[in-house]
């Protein structure tokens, strides 16, 4: 860490705070120049307050030289993390080299909507099932999920396909209806709920992590760092868009993402198009991109009957229309391994 | 709410569509243009999802026009409410037109920084005690607050002082140790945390919501909705910084939003300066904008040792800063009112 | 364009406003719901100015319904544009189911530098060669480009390889050294600089307009209407990135630009991956996604000696970065038009 | 400057980037970490382009230390800038203690109209006239302002009134136009319009340069600097809002850039409510709330008969409403200066 002092600080206040990170455990290596005086701070200085420092009177700015993030950082962990989901025989590994695409629609709506859409969904090459039981909505008079009434229905599917499945968790008390869930996905307004990261630290459960609409990738990498603290190594990181200006699409999908944590961690990146257009017909487009921008997957939303869907139709694949999206994503795989 | 159907739409499926509409009670208007088709719906429109109609491709665009906000819209509440904090007899109302200003450390760190800093607040003009026991943080790494035993302490501080209290929840669970908290506030990074939210609703103690980094003045109020839904209309407004591509400050005050909130809803609106800007010097100007702006109250980190606070040193006001700002702040109210 | 107008509007207010509305030669339906009165404006809308009639107290907000832009309208053009670029024997198209690749230094620095690099971009697929002589640079202390020298040696360097070139234009004195230059850019600084636009509207010479940090896909369009209103359709669009809170990247790449732009337009859409992440190693996965998404085609940088670019270098490829991106990127291509 | 290697940087490397460094002239301290090797660069680092060295493979990131800007830099000049506007016996200088209220229309539709407006503000206690001659819309289709005539009758309400006037440069080759007049204004469109800037550096008409809408403070500080370098020191930064997500105002209004720019530079600051929040009822709350932030003044938009302006009726205050203003914003001023 670097902390730049004013050109006004006096030689006693540089004293003082030198005196001051030193008892904090670090060495400090002062160097003159013409209008700074710089102090180079080494050690653990995570125990460090950034803000704080550049708060002084009499510093001009601090700069964090190492990234935060420790368990998640590639520096020291550079193979890729290849997470295991669902039973071992199923065989169906996240990351490294390993292609997948998870589907489902956007909430479970009544056995036979989740069973037909399994088995679409896996007669067109999905291997993951997606469906949400607990929904979160900005309106209190939207339609909240079946709730653990839709866990139930999926576990069904799971146990009628053979497909491990994954849903979002919203609540930490519901944590035990999720025993037998296969990834447990926290959502994009959940990404800073520290109490529930902590918590899924303490499981072995995969766990799917969304950016945040207004995180930047180093916290969704805090975030995931939170949950790989506790224990849980077994963390999918998610781009789903983020909020900008452009108010044609719901969010802006940063597809720039993918090659940049890729270098950053050595974690698994999904791709979710459909919640960040919101707009069905802007799904293929975006899948491809980011498959050819080197994606680990895709998480696309697929109802059998959008219009009437209890939520999100708007950005719902047909099967027919998710079939023909995934022959078309398996061309940009093979064109991008060649 | 209206739907502006494209140009090549067949009178098949606006047949079709209108049917669709009439199904979910609305009755439909359809008038022909030019280039378009335009059908206005009345009825119960809250039932119908804006994103699924825009996504029909028949479908030009959708505009909603009436808020989906109702309990918090001042539409069918003209009066501004008025919240009683504390005991009857300490005589603390929020909203209308009294003023209070919230002033206390970041994090409750100790027994007798805790009673110090509450006790010079008081002095200086702060009639509610803030303080953090549990904490969100970026980093797992960094200090998570005193968590139950920080509540104790400030419940202490309270106890000695008279001060009604407000501190941070962050886990649903955790409701029971807020039973004689005063002020309950939700942070930003929960402010669409809805499971929490609707707990909330449950109760009568008033809540202090946040603004989210990345949340529109309208998701505030939705949030603020999803409380007042289940019963508790204690919903107090806090702005505190929307997240921008401006890096000098932490985040960007928007003190629009206080005259806008004013326009669309009865519920008081506070001003937090010290995490938008995230710099103590920043505190003072922002305060007298917030002021002159027409906020119902302020909310101030202030520590009696601010390069030794355990968090947020960076933002906090020393005592006898705050005492100048509050005398300042004084004096713009006078000005405002006069 | 429909005016909801508030439930405190007076008849005799609804009068004098439908009146003023009458005046500009609309016809005026109303509709009385509940809460709202509806004003359903029918005849050339383009000349009631929305932010007006939003500001007056009675009025609720106003709804636009047809899109601002006419001339780049895909709704009255249906068939995608098709431009010329160079001389007709050249055969060089933009738009449609052509794809080109512009590439070339981000400045023109020497005779040798832009012809070596005009011959190795050729060699590996570029059929446009690009390079800066007039730049813009945020700090006045920065290499402002070769200016009119640089623009003779681009020149040169198309008389002695053939390829049209293309190059920025940033000041509307400038034009008549334009004359022989095969496309015009417009840069994201001056996207609405409406000036300029005009003046290239009475040019027939193409222009490559670059999407602003912070405008929307309809503003681009409205630029873009700019240059058509004057008489010029030569216009291919182009996304570089917008500006949000993510401090990773320059720009973050909007690619979902691309379809969106598609539907709304019959005007060509280049990607320039270079500006967008300014970091090299990011120009590859971006690129092809971009191709993947639908893009018309690709600018991109290429310095034979980035560390010594005297612009840029750091977003730079080298000529053998770029041919090995010109040859996956042709793959992406044929699995797409598979 | 500081570069951060990367840890697997070679010691040959290494050699080679400090002789590279060297070649520029700086003078390049080593010092090793654990995981990094760090590079102080000292002398004149204006010439190194921070882009380029961290988009080296072996680096991993670069800090600037110095600000980028000198002419306009608070460290260089610490007094307040005191500039004089219109003729010396005018006695109108803006900056330091000085505070001054521009207003006006948005554009000069005739001679009436300007000069009955400036005669209004005038009594109502504004010292400068502004009205838009020049206009930039976002459509060709919109009014584009009375242009060359407009600033005739501007003029004329000049020499009526002994108010000073500011009117929008829109075009360089219109300077000579803009002989008379007392300050240019540059729009936040043309903010790096880097050609104009430089231009209005070899005249000593005291410019007024409003912050873009997607440009940090530092950027428009750079802008100013353009203008300075160029020898006009009479530079006045104008803040009017930045363009965020909120869709409920037109823009942002970044009223804590009043204290940080006080900050930065020694230039004065001035604040457009208008323009920032696009509605007339917002430009008095917001007008206080600049005011006790520390503005040395406002720039306002008054029209006489506000549903018919050619442009930003919406925003514009009657004559009557801003005599109202003033008074308040009056009572403010006195309230910060007590």
């Amino acid at each position: 860490m670097i902390a730049v002092l004013k050109p006004n600080a006096t030689k006693e206040q540089i004293e003082k705070l030198t005196k001051w990170l030193e008892d904090r455990g670090l060495k400090v290596n002062l160097s003159q120049g013409e209008f700074y005086t710089i102090l180079g701070l080494i050690g653990d200085v995570s125990k460090v307050d950034t803000d704080l420092l550049e708060g002084l009177d009499m510093v001009d700015s601090v700069k964090r030289i190492s990234e935060p993030f420790k368990a998640a950082n590639r520096k020291f962990h550079p193979d890729d993390t290849v997470i295991e989901v669902g039973t071992p025989t199923a065989g169906i590994k996240i990351g490294g080299s390993n292609f997948h695409i998870i589907a489902g629609p956007c909430s479970v709506e009544s056995p036979e909507q989740i069973l037909d859409i399994a088995k679409s969904v896996k007669a067109a090459g999905a291997t993951i099932l997606r469906g949400g039981a607990f929904k979160p909505r900005t309106s209190p008079y939207d339609f909240q999920g079946m709730r653990s009434d839709g866990l139930e229905l999926l576990l069904e599917a799971k146990k009628q396909t053979g497909m491990p499945i994954i849903t979002e968790i919203m609540n930490v008390t519901h944590l035990p209806l999720f025993e037998n869930v296969d990834i447990i996905q926290v959502g994009a307004r959940n990404m800073q709920n520290f109490e529930l990261l902590k918590e899924l630290g303490t499981i072995k459960t995969p766990v799917l992590l969304k950016r945040g609409l207004a995180n930047t990738l180093q916290e969704l990498l805090m975030s995931a760092e939170y949950i790989m603290a506790g224990g849980n190594h077994n963390v999918i990181l998610c781009e789903r868009g983020i909020r900008t200006f452009e108010t044609y699409t719901r969010n802006t999908l940063d597809l720039s993402a993918i090659p940049v944590l890729a270098e950053l961690t050595h974690l698994p990146v999904i791709v979710d198009p459909s919640h960040a257009s919101g707009m069905a017909r802007l799904v293929e487009p975006m899948s491809l991109a980011a498959v050819a921008a080197g994606a680990h997957g895709l998480m696309i939303e697929v109802h059998n009957d959008p219009p009437n869907a209890r939520c999100d139709g708007a950005q719902s694949l047909t099967p027919e229309q998710f079939a023909e999206t995934v022959t078309k994503v398996n061309k940009i795989r093979k064109a991008v391994e060649a």
